[in-house]
């Protein structure tokens, strides 16, 4: 019989899960470290909580589920899965009013999305997020800054930038490149200057109606080199007030994130980062991996009008999203997470029947000691056994002939150090050097 | 606009959360401490992967999926939510026949059933299972008995029986009890004796067709007290020869699960056991934890005819589950897990504006140090940063004020200790005992 996956969807096979499972044990231990609380959501929600959230082309994409029994004779659905982490905390905070504020969360959780499967690109993905809901105060959009530079640099990244601008900075500059074009239209042209570059956008823009002067005023402000507090104050000469409020506010971020620790080579104030989403009201950023070149791996920014969509009143948000996906399949690549080809270090072989019970003795003795200890369960001949762990990629093996059981002792052999030594059962777990 | 959950789902706030993880993670360090690998499989399977595969009665439970596009026009499904992991394991072996055999993996997720929602049931559940597939080796049996108990010492348990028999004693017993009775009929009213009694268990089986001489027998095999070897012995003298089968390999699994550490009052062979499900084929178990006294917290058996349903090849197979929704439960009304109401260890608060700098400056040397740090985000007076503290339940606050600033040191206030010392901020982390 033939089996397949749903399409779009994978498997994680024990390398590739472990490998997983130790990005996002790495990431969850720099959340805990800035104190964000925990959150699990269901993978399903009510049909209504979801739908009209993500506009016409996101709406295509929402698994929907049959109603069960009777009511799904019609093809009626009621239920959808999940599509993002950021509607269902907007539920979780109108469901939960007492909850305090400023609330703090991280969640790593898949979602679903019923896109045309592509590379790199799936239909049940990990979105890993971080958001601090109900305060406006800097300190917040600076610790997501913090939170990101962490995780990149606990996943053993090094050569990163935090690109940050702000959506008022952004409207500004469209404003003062002609008000008669909308702003969006203007932005979204000037996000795709890394890709397509400056005469390109320039072209596009002209299209869109702006006109010579504007343009020169636009990239009057585009092309103020990124930088610190330099770059905010050559800002505030070309914008208008809601402008400056945005570069006022970006001071104070910026400070702040240096305070919390970020390194400055790691942070600039980019005027072309024109992060696309429509939703974000404040400081925005992204971070670009230079070395290895893999561009965007995380971004985020603050969204005041998002998470209240569901109480009815106005609540703020700001908040970091990691490419977890796209993080893992480049630390893959590069072998950048340590190369454990076994969740167990050490194996047990077992010399012949009558020393059966001492390696079982063995294993309980070492993994008592916390040594993660695989046993080998089947009745084969001791070069079997040592070939299965070299295959395998154990490290240590341990075992026992009638002398060590006489003695009350074990032999370990260290594949890495090429060395083998007797040791005492109860010496065991202390002697195998992780 | 009021917003709901979706029937039978949950929240999990951050303090739920919170006991979940620390939960799950005790669980996956004895999974991983025995050398079983990590499984990921997607939360939907092609609908004809699951469908024909749990009864009637379970069919109309699982969740279908409407096609995406015009396919969904007509309410035509193509995808189903995972029911368990059984049959997603089933899947990814007959997929990857290049698995090394025998295969150990953990997978610890959750599953959907539209079952009525009840008091401790929900139609989102995580399953936690660990299954060797692949050997017949009774090594492989008692390995799954010692992941159980070593499962439930980890969370605290310390008063759990492990009930072990054998589905071909079974089998036998109620061969022996009458055949012209169908033995599964017999085995599913014998399952019912903790709850209804003897006698009416007596007057079920004489219903179903057990005569006189049938119920005599039958009972003088279940009056056999549970035990080690003299149960196996004594269960001997009563079967048949595939009833001897099963005793033969029952004295192998409990030396070797005894061997392995399992302690033996933990452990009992109890001809009483009749696990309801058909698929076992070896060797079941079920442990029940009698201080406090909450019945059946996981199970488990040999089923050598399941996971190769879709390899059109017999794969024998034995694994654990841990009953994880119930346990979290149980654990959380007990207070079992450490109460940490908060996931950060430290509340660092911000003395006066003047201090903001040296106060993010003490949060990122602590967060350096391994300290889990929440920084106090808002706008307020000491006092209430302290109130905060104490209503959140943070043990530990770190404040700073313009003499601690000038001397590079900082104030450790411990609730729980009730004192509080300065000490230089390079001294801080270890300063913090947790």
């Amino acid at each position: 019989m033939a089996v397949h996956l749903a399409k779009g969807t994978r498997d994680f096979l024990p390398p590739q899960m472990r490998h997983r499972l130790a990005v996002m044990d790495k990431v969850r231990a720099v959340f805990e470290r800035y104190g964000f609380e925990p959150l699990g959501t269901p993978a399903f929600e009510r049909e209504e909580t979801l739908t009209g959230k993500y506009g016409d082309e996101g709406e295509k994409l929402i698994y929907r589920i049959l109603k069960r029994g009777e009511g799904g004779r019609d093809g009626d659905t009621d239920l959808a899965l999940r599509y993002d982490l950021t509607v269902p905390l907007a539920r979780v905070v109108a469901m939960n009013q007492d909850l305090r504020l400023p609330f703090k969360r991280w969640q790593m959780a898949p979602v679903w999305r019923a896109d045309r499967p592509q590379r790199g690109r799936f239909r049940e993905f990990y979105q890993c997020d971080a958001d601090i809901v109900g305060t406006t105060s800097p300190l917040a959009d600076a610790e997501c800054l913090a939170v990101c530079s962490d995780s990149l640099t606990a996943l053993g990244f090094t050569n990163y930038v935090i690109h940050l601008n702000d959506r008022r900075i952004l409207r500004s500059m469209a404003r003062m490149a002609g008000a008669h074009v909308r702003e969006t239209t203007v932005l979204t042209v000037v996000d795709k200057l890394d890709k397509i570059g400056a005469d390109a956008v320039s072209a596009e823009l002209r299209e869109v109606g702006l006109d010579d002067e504007g343009l020169a005023r636009l990239w009057s402000i585009l092309n103020i080199p990124a930088g610190h507090h330099d770059t905010l104050d050559k800002l505030a000469e070309h914008l208008d007030d809601e402008g400056r409020v945005g570069v006022t506010v970006l001071h104070e971020v910026l400070d702040l994130a240096l305070a919390m620790g970020v390194p400055a080579e790691r942070l600039v104030v980019d005027p072309t980062l024109a992060r696309g989403l429509d939703y974000y009201t404040g400081p925005v950023f992204e971070t670009v991996v230079t070395e290895p070149k893999i561009g965007s791996v995380s971004g985020g920014g603050r969204y005041d009008g998002l998470i209240g969509m569901f109480s009815g009143q106005p609540i703020p948000a700001v908040g970091v999203s990691l490419g977890l996906e796209r993080l893992i399949t480049v630390m893959e690549e590069l072998g950048m997470v340590g190369a454990n080809t076994t969740t167990a270090d050490v194996l047990v072989t077992i010399h012949a029947p009558e020393q059966r019970a001492y390696a079982l003795k063995i294993a309980a003795t070492l993994r008592v000691g916390g040594i993660r200890t695989e046993l080998f369960l089947e009745d084969k001949k001791l070069k079997a056994q040592l070939k299965y762990a070299n295959a395998r990629g154990f490290r240590w093996v341990a075992f026992a002939g009638p002398d060590e059981e006489a003695a009350g002792a074990v032999t370990l052999k260290d594949f890495v150090g090429g060395v083998q030594r007797t040791v005492s059962l109860q010496d065991a777990a202390s002697s195998i050097d992780l």
